[in-house]
């Protein structure tokens, strides 16, 4: 294996590959970087079992001035070529293995030889690509992965909350997330009519969401065993989470005793400022509205309390009296991304639904929480 | 207690004195801030028995809109005030003790209550002023401390090598700190003729970094038991480190075999290229040079190894190949901060010496590590 490349794109490519590289795995192979130097590619894998991603760099492409002297293929601990490959001071660095394992990387007037271990240790990868696919474009599925995994739990007693559940039928996709105390759903559109219902881990889609740095189409490739995204020459490619994700439909109210309108901005700074009260990590927040005003406030025997009046937009219905999760509530605020809210109220112990007035594909549902003062 | 002030002012100075607050302190009070309200000023204090600051906010300082309505004192818990000050949508706030501890907090639509402690559960403190006083300029003052602090050692064993020694005499201050494998010596001119001998724990004056954020005079008075450092209205005291610090002055040798004059970016950029290799966390580095060459390698069995050319300005002298720690050498000659530096030599297991061409006043000692290979 020999080849030269320009420093810039190598790193980056390095980089992106790195990303699913765990350092404490069980696996001593999958702490490297596997390169395989093929006639006119070079194959870099991360992995580290649950996702895995591969990015091809072709020498045909002139920008990354890549030159392929010799086929071959060798595994190479991540932390190092990353860090020698991003303090070379050089804008072309060239790779080669010299004897055995043993691997050389130079750039200008500095040498490195670092043992690597044989891509046959490695373990094999199947990325060959499942038949249900669809199209997405790069800041929808960003958009989709922001306003769900936030929402997953983060617990393992019941795997499959920790994943984002996706359902697809009739040209849609549901996209549900909860933790049992809080609910995300988002609803898109797709180009194909696909039958599917699969959970894929949060931690894998957060991961995806920092590789999709540019706007572009992303081609989703779905099977019972896993999912791929394809975007440009890089592939990411995560396991499914088994067992059956619950039926949530029956959690989400239809109808509604109150409404309140407010500027999402004033919401989301009088939670925070209330949030100043913790109990174990947990701010509880109590929220008070009739016609006339809204009151946010937070009591603890020991720090202290707070109230702050909220000017609303526009409030109907019964007034209404209930404590929230501060996290919960600004969270699920956040992540519509919208100036002006909507709540939807059905009951003192009954879930409480947040929307985006200018957008229908999206709500967040979050569960009161009881106190007793 | 009962004043009126303009936020943005008031959080700055919350923030100065809650520099030297530490979250697990053997006593409670020391938790929070002091307010202490006077006629005519607002005296804010933080400690942590090692370092206590106190800012004077005066009423007459029309900068900060500051309007006294009752005097009186309190400590409160610094990380709730700091957060509430903070998140306060306000240009201004009111503090007032309600009922005995009770104190309100208000701003623009929201109301804070907090339960403080009483100011006389607040442990007194001295901050008269000694007699030996000097003054210096803050950013020499910041000079002194970001070349010097880096080379105290981190081990509790020997807790006068924790701080940095002063002592002062014939219009001179020698500033001294060692680990007992380094060493840096910086010499500065005061104009009083001052004899002191005294240990500041480096931890104090790394705070006092941080604070000295403007250009500006600071008076230095010092006694046997503390060092205070005013600037403006703020005032940093600090208690010294007791013990006697050791002569360091015959581990400094006073002749060289050779030396090198070299671009400091390019020495500095090959030693953090070759710290890749790390051994239980220290990097050991070789360089070999003579008078047509100069090589930085590392190796180890088990990763592998690395050499680069360095291309020097001057090199005179015996020939000389020795090791030592990467990141002592790079520290050392990151605190230099200059273009270039020249290392002298004066044997394989003899100190050498680092020093800023431009620069008479400092200097960086770093003793040589034994390799076997």
């Amino acid at each position: 294996m020999y080849f030269k490349i320009s420093k810039r794109a190598f790193y980056n490519s390095l980089n992106t590959v790195a990303r699913s590289i765990s350092s404490n795995t069980p696996i001593p192979a999958l702490s490297g970087i596997k390169i395989e130097v093929t006639q006119n590619s070079i194959i870099l894998i991360g992995s580290n079992s649950d996702i895995s991603i591969q990015k091809v760099l072709y020498s045909d492409d002139e920008s990354i001035n890549l030159e392929i002297i010799e086929v071959g293929s060798i595994v190479i601990e991540a932390k190092y070529i990353l860090e020698i490959v991003r303090k070379i001071d050089a804008t072309e660095i060239s790779l080669r293995i010299m004897d055995g394992c043993l691997t050389k990387i130079s750039g200008n007037n500095a040498k490195f030889e670092i043992n690597g271990v044989k891509a046959i240790d490695y373990p094999s990868m199947d990325f060959s690509k499942p038949v249900n696919q669809f199209e997405i474009e790069s800041d929808l599925l960003l958009k989709v992965i922001n306003q769900t995994t936030f929402a997953t739990s983060d617990k393992e007693t019941r795997p499959v909350l920790t994943g984002v559940n996706f359902r697809a039928y009739d040209n849609l996709i549901e996209c549900i997330a909860t933790d049992s105390y809080r609910l995300a759903k988002k609803v898109i559109k797709i180009e194909n009519d696909l039958n599917f219902n699969i959970t894929i881990p949060s931690k894998c889609l957060n991961e995806i969401a920092k590789i999709l740095d540019k706007e572009c189409k992303v081609l989703v490739c779905i099977s019972d065993k896993k999912a791929q995204f394809w975007i440009d020459n890089t592939l990411i490619q995560t396991r499914l989470i088994d067992g059956f994700y619950p039926e949530t439909s029956r959690l989400i109210p239809i109808s509604f005793d109150s409404e309140m309108t407010v500027d999402s901005r004033d919401l989301l700074n009088a939670i925070d400022r209330a949030s100043f009260i913790k109990n174990e990590g947990v701010s509880i927040i109590k929220i008070n509205i009739d016609e006339y005003s809204c009151t946010i406030s937070t009591k603890s025997q020991e720090v202290g309390s707070s109230t702050e009046d909220l000017t609303f937009i526009s409030f109907n219905g019964t007034p209404i009296e209930l404590s929230f999760s501060g996290r919960y509530v600004y969270e699920a605020i956040r992540s519509l991304n919208a100036s002006t809210i909507t709540l939807y109220f059905s009951g003192v112990m009954k879930p409480f639904i947040i929307k985006n007035n200018n957008d229908e594909s999206i709500f967040q549902l979050v569960l009161p929480v009881r106190t007793y003062n």
